[in-house]
């Protein structure tokens, strides 16, 4: 029998799916699974968006040009324009969800071994994409007690070796909801400046800032034109995850060049999709007002719950709609495995991501879970309910001192 | 500035894609672009897929399953058991496009350095995707004299090393139309047992075959259940490139479960094209009847149209819709290059695409061009015209002796 690759025995397997079996499981056994593993949300996608797939009107379904339908690329800079970033349809290849955007721009601008310099937790399908592209990962901790902040860039500078190709950020970040600041997007501009440095930066979650804060992009900072390199998606934005619609944005020609080779060499993102994208844009500004009300009244209620439950922190994030919370649990990947092999409250349980694959740290994250905020109010309440109930039954909740608690109360 | 990577410098660029910019010049200059480059048929989308996509009904554009919906998947292994594969949705990942699947067989079976042997000339993209996975390929020759068929297994045989991982066919061929016969599957079915290689098979040509011949498939071969992955796309089959859905097929559960991984890490094909392509596989055998005569009409048009012209020799294929024909010019690509830049009959003019990149020797198919027969017949009669103009107008129009012509019959 032949074997399998290093490669592919290597390749981290996701931490918001691998515990898939197990939920599917516990759907055939009758249960409710409430899905907080993942960045599904429950909103409806734009009328405009659903309306565009009903009226396609051609006779063939064709591969569109390799960077994007140029009609898609002109609307997409107009928004992009809209929000300060100064760009042309020329700068824009369209891609299949952000996720191709990040690979196409691993390839581009790094080589094997070279290394790219990522806040940590991180959206753990950074680790996958870099693993393919046998680009090193080297991160720097960002800390739960401060609500995950941007860590001194000093961190940052002691991580350079002449590897060092680029830095990435996720902004408002995926898994933490931390939502970057005008002066820290500038520290790191400055350390791109420095080092001669990509700065990659992920904004799919671009249009979910709360509490009426501002959202700021490496794109609105001068003398970075050949650095930054923006990854976006339709996948969050409009709630259509299933259009696997996403972009790479940048001035920098030579980049976008090379770039095109790795997207003509799959042909074309999908037809109808980017057509569904394209009205998309039509959005009305009254679909994001009533989200983001939704979304900070999700993120109030699922703070506020977590942080009642014995022994749970979490910090109050200001962006994206997931939070990462530490939970007083030997391994929250067991915990998270148990929810849905072992245990059911009134015939129901969750599904939650386990945090260590958001680290590349090996241990980090241990007790600690990501939760996406995407299920409606009353779901979300009784996915509270059953989560407290599954931690106070687990077998392996652990005494722990609190370190959200300098003074080290013991708890339960 | 920083660095481009030596992969990103080092990935080829489309031989079928790179020349878009001259004809989008020559569009904008007025000229009607004869497009012989690109498989993107003229053939109409079956009315059941686009029925499909028009009438979507569900609220939440949403992911699926990374391994595609079971009701996609289920559907699918009835068609493929149809066809004899005798195999189950469990052993099926949906793709976007066979491209990714052809690049998660890599990374999943082959390390960097690892070889895979593929006879040349071969889809020019194999050579981007290997690229992109560090992979080696080892070309054997196939010659156009035999009509490109399968070069004895001897010389795939001397390839072998202990990097040799895999063997890889196109079935009909891309670029070359070659139908391989059940006999030389059996010759390759014994050179992967024999030295435990997996045994790579591109069928996105299934369906076309001509002049009553019959397709064979290694998924039709006892003994090779571990070996073999067979790649498949619906792009060419429904007439429907843009829906960007392909199929990764093998028996192997270990290389399943691997391939799974990158599957999850791009989280899901399109919901929407998975819909449609679910679809259409309802279309009527008529559609299928039809259109095979269809090409067959325009392969035997364009086959003798070609073979006409000065110095020009094109086999004629059994199957798929590609030609790979030689051409008395100085340099394919030069001569491709020229027919958009410089010339023009009646102000029409062809893109074609030139042959070298479909092979990974240096220099070879340096003379020749792939043509795709997915124009209407109107369209192909009037190409031809201008191809014929074309090559008699061209500078770099060279004496040579007809390497099918063993007599040596000088000729211009």
């Amino acid at each position: 029998m032949p074997h399998i690759s290093n490669k592919g025995k290597g390749m981290p397997a996701s931490p918001i799916r691998k515990l898939t079996p197990f939920a599917e499981q516990a759907r055939l056994q009758g249960k409710t699974v409430y899905h907080l593993n993942i960045g599904q949300p429950d909103i409806e996608t734009p009328e405009v968006m659903m309306n565009a797939i009903r009226n396609v009107d051609f006779k063939v379904l064709a591969y569109t040009q390799s960077e994007g339908t140029i009609s898609y690329r002109s609307k997409l800079a107009d928004y992009y324009n809209h929000a300060g970033y100064n760009i042309t349809a020329e700068d824009i290849l369209v891609t299949t969800g952000a996720s191709e955007a990040i690979v196409i721009a691993m390839q581009t601008c790094l080589d094997p071994g070279d290394e790219i310099i990522i806040p940590e937790p991180f959206y753990a399908n950074y680790n996958a994409f870099a693993w393919m592209s046998s680009a090193v990962i080297r991160p720097v901790l960002s800390l739960m007690e401060n609500g995950f902040a941007l860590p001194p860039v000093s961190e940052f500078e002691k991580l350079i070796t002449p590897k060092s190709k680029a830095i990435f950020i996720c902004n408002p970040n995926n898994p933490t909801g931390y939502l970057y600041s005008y002066d820290e997007l500038v520290e790191l501009k400055k350390l791109c400046l420095k080092y001669d440095l990509y700065f990659f930066v992920d904004e799919a979650y671009r249009e979910f800032c709360y509490d009426g804060n501002t959202f700021h992009s490496p794109m609105h900072l001068d003398g970075l034109d050949e650095h930054v390199i923006v990854f976006d998606s339709v996948s969050k934005r409009y709630s259509a995850c299933g259009a696997r619609i996403g972009c790479f944005v940048t001035k920098n020609k030579q980049v976008l060049a090379t770039a095109l080779k790795f997207a003509q060499s799959r042909l074309s993102p999908g037809m109808v999709d980017q057509i569904a994208a394209e009205a998309a844009l039509d959005t009305p500004d009254s679909y994001f007002e009533l989200i983001n009300k939704e979304y900070t009244e999700r993120r109030d209620f699922l703070v506020n719950s977590l942080n009642k439950m014995q022994g749970v922190y979490c910090p109050n994030p200001k962006g994206a709609f997931y939070v990462v919370a530490r939970f007083p649990v030997d391994d929250s990947e067991k915990f998270c495995q148990w929810m849905l092999k072992e245990f059911e409250y009134d015939n129901q349980t969750v599904m939650l991501a386990p945090a260590a694959g958001f680290y590349s740290t090996e241990g980090a994250g241990a007790d600690e879970i990501r939760l996406a905020y995407v299920l409606n109010k009353e779901d979300l309440a009784k996915a509270m309910i059953c989560l407290d109930k599954g931690l106070r039954a687990y077998p392996g909740r652990k005494l722990r001192v609190s370190p959200a608690n300098a003074a080290g109360t013991v708890f339960i």
